[in-house]
């Protein structure tokens, strides 16, 4: 997925977080959404963070999922510099106190710029949003989330049949 | 916008949560995005939070906004039946213990099932990631979106102006 | 206690927090309740969830032990869907904040619809309360809880004899 | 409800609870569940609490709740000289710390010694989850129950008419 | 310091918390001041509870210290039974919720029974406020506990001597 | 209670903590403890506060009642220069933080140097303390306290005939 | 102080915080420390904050004050861009949760890019410490800072002889 | 750059502090910056830290860096006994409720008195800050920090590269 034109853009302050945004780029190419990678820091990259954020819609991109820590402030700060969608990945760092610093720091945007927050360390479900995002103009997508969301399904049930097993039902 | 086919789904869980999720249809308004409103309760109407989730998609709804209180389900409740993108307002509820209850229901959805969740209270923010996303792929909305960020801008500029005549400047 | 008619179901949302809930189970064979075991997933089982709520009282269910984490919807939603008693175990999960998300997502039901909650990752707790609620018409089994009590209370003494040799008093 | 036998107890640390507690007694009438109300302090009557929890079963209670601030002791200490289920009411007091002292009070519960508890000053819904204790094992109030939560329902429906009324859609 | 009457009671609801709460013991060892150990649970062994706190002054207890962790009600439970002071250990138990449950079941109490609450797992200096509020009355053991901080001040003197060895200043 | 030689020394960082610190003078006037009211504050007035400390056992002062707000280092700094038993009462000031900070700037005391730390705003109940540790060894105070306790207790049960008029049982 | 070269530059992101910003002007106008004030927002005039924080060194600026509420980007990012140091001012704006999200997003910066961060609403502090930073380098602003802290002391004795007053000592 | 008159004090509460602010004294190392080290706890040491804080702007600090733990007084008490800048290093000690208890200590000063508080275990940020402050008066500093923020940009250049290599782009 990576020799073709990227419709989404996954970003992340430190290559420390990539550990935590793997799980995106995999999900993405589970789906064949073809994506790009880059380490933009809001403070210690600020210009690269500017231009990232200015000439994504024109390269292309349909949505950024920008990951961060501590106090987070590239998803919003790339977020007041597009009109892209922008997905927040709070990252639970080093010295993070328990993570409620990333996720405040990315949730609790001014009136005006949203980020699209998910959980912390959920890089993975940030893939799954921006899938969905793509999707909404996408059928051939969109049923491929519904073939992920069947094997979800499936999993449960397979689940069930191991758990019958062991408690010998 | 009321009589087109509407591309957005506002819901809430009760009317009384239509102080706060107003201020979505409001900005949609502006950006002439068609929408349309319904409470729908994952508690109280649990069949018709599943109709509605189901059905969504094949009405030409292209994303949905859920508002909700206290322990929170309904955004990832529609999350969980729909592959459409669903963005959740965690709402500062009465007997809501600050607002961290529906923002952690709202916000930690597990690995499969992500919400979109924005900032407390935050219904405008999420009409504007709404038409977000549908500005991913429209170019005339992308234009409209970038006059609302310009004149966010202008609205700061013309605050100066009014802090240097109070202060004599 | 596996063969006979279940009277209470325990139900959580992944396999993987068996782990948690097994001590539900452990104490229900104790008090010679019989119990059934299902995995059931508010989020990726959403239709399977509905079925097991609606017909549980039908079958015979007298009470609902429901266990989940992070954004935890499987008590709640059950609740909304049966008009048995249901408690809800509180799960830290892995990237739970500290278990807040899964304590509130489950205490702060709305009016109208209650779960009982108990402590985190508190499954054995929440068993010995759905045989209260059994042991309320159950004059044996209630001769059994009080049993468990003196038992409790036993072991301190036997604790305080271990210390007094311990610190040779 | 109040001359018949009692099947469920309300008791509260403070007569200022009773704002919050009456709306427990207000659903048991509406349920025709007949039950008393006691003003027991953990702290200013000991003796009085111990009393109560030890008596209520013999005397025919089936189900106790009670409501507590601050550092609630007063639903975990019944909880522990009885074994009757106890469904604990955290209330947000005057110096409550925005009432998480109350909430983990009563919730966070040793093994052995459960108490159900409902959200911040969530009375009724602590009436509500005795009601449906007591309809486990009877008919008739679980078809009250029914007819409860159809109503809960016909109210979403009337909201979303008002609201069609309001948007003239 | 065991076979003279004793003057502290040290306390706690399992043997689980003599880990933390022997670090009271043997501050006390170190004044010289006599003290006695007891498990007392009072959700485990309500009425023991009971008759402790009820017989502590009379048997010559001027200080109670109890350590308990989760929904810690021994500390004020005790201080409702008796004119003794009472300081309270929040003890960061399995399953806690980061500390906060104990420290709020145990400083939150209500007007009119105070618990005199130290740091969490803060046995020693629990041990240290019981000498001090024996030493109001006795001027040896004031004078011990005089040369303990002049102990605590040496120390630091000492830290600074290896750090400037370390540093080579 | 105040021409007489003070036992009990009550302190606060500025006037304003009046309001909340009276509550424990008045209950030392019930008690007939003789007291003194001193505003002392750590960073307005270290030395001040320095001599306070350091003179307070000199002067015949029993115990110290130490009221701050926000970081209240007050009480900890207090307890840091005298051998008698210091209580801290945590203010909830204006610009606090919901309480936090005071009560953890109190509470989380360093091992070596304890604080008896009461409930947000709980003056009166440090003035409580403060008579049982006095009453310790002074029984008529501890008469008194046992008064004050049973009255706390008649209290209730006038309560509850009020309710029983109220609810005409 | 306005028409001098300013040293000091307060920014904040909306002419709403300036209730709570201007504090800090009035200090520094006692301290006679020529300031400036600029509405300058992070999410809102992304290259305006850009260019402030590139040119204030150069302009003269020796401090920078920076307040800002919610998910608080503007310190940070302007810390990111200059190598003046930089203090933030954490508000309680409308929405926020409890000031939370405002202080975790100042203060939790990653290594490498510091913010002085003072109290909720500190806006006055923020000043005292600009003044501090400028006073390490001009004595006759160390004076003045000596005397300001001279009158704190004063007024705390200004406050015994009212409260001796009232409590007719 | 021990033996040069220092410019910036570091000092912390004990020794087992410095293996988080030995990395204050490594920046400064880095930046040329001449400084101390002292071991001086508030609550151990009273007279030493008054001492300490006295004698600073005289011996020539320009800054004072302060480490604590827990109930952290140090930072404040320090800043109110000197006009000069103090920085506030909140330490995650052993006991510590999650960092929360230091954060809060030192952040939540009251007016008149501020501390420049930087993240959680952020001993690095501080001597940044602190060589910040310095660089205000001092070109050839300043342009070492220049030089600091310069190979902080190169280092994330150097991560995406690597980053390229791994995933082969």
């Amino acid at each position: 997925m990576k020799d073709i034109q990227p419709k989404v853009g996954i970003i992340m302050g430190s290559k420390s977080d990539w550990q935590v945004m793997k799980e995106a780029a995999s999900f993405l190419e589970e789906m064949q959404v073809p994506y790009e990678v880059q380490i933009v820091s809001a403070h210690r990259t600020p210009e690269r963070m500017f231009d990232y954020a200015r000439q994504a819609r024109g390269r292309g991109i349909r949505v950024i999922i920008a990951g961060a820590g501590g106090a987070a402030h590239l998803p919003g700060m790339v977020a007041s510099l597009t009109t892209l969608p922008v997905i927040g990945v709070p990252i639970k760092s080093r010295n993070s106190i328990d993570g409620w610093d990333s996720v405040l720091s990315i949730l609790q945007m001014p009136a005006g710029v949203p980020v699209a927050t998910v959980a912390l360390d959920g890089a993975r479900n940030a893939a799954i949003l921006a899938s969905q995002i793509l999707a909404a103009f996408d059928e051939t997508l969109a049923r491929r989330l519904e073939d992920f969301k069947a094997a979800l399904k499936e999993k449960i049930y397979r689940q069930q049949q191991e758990l019958d097993e062991e408690l010998d039902v």
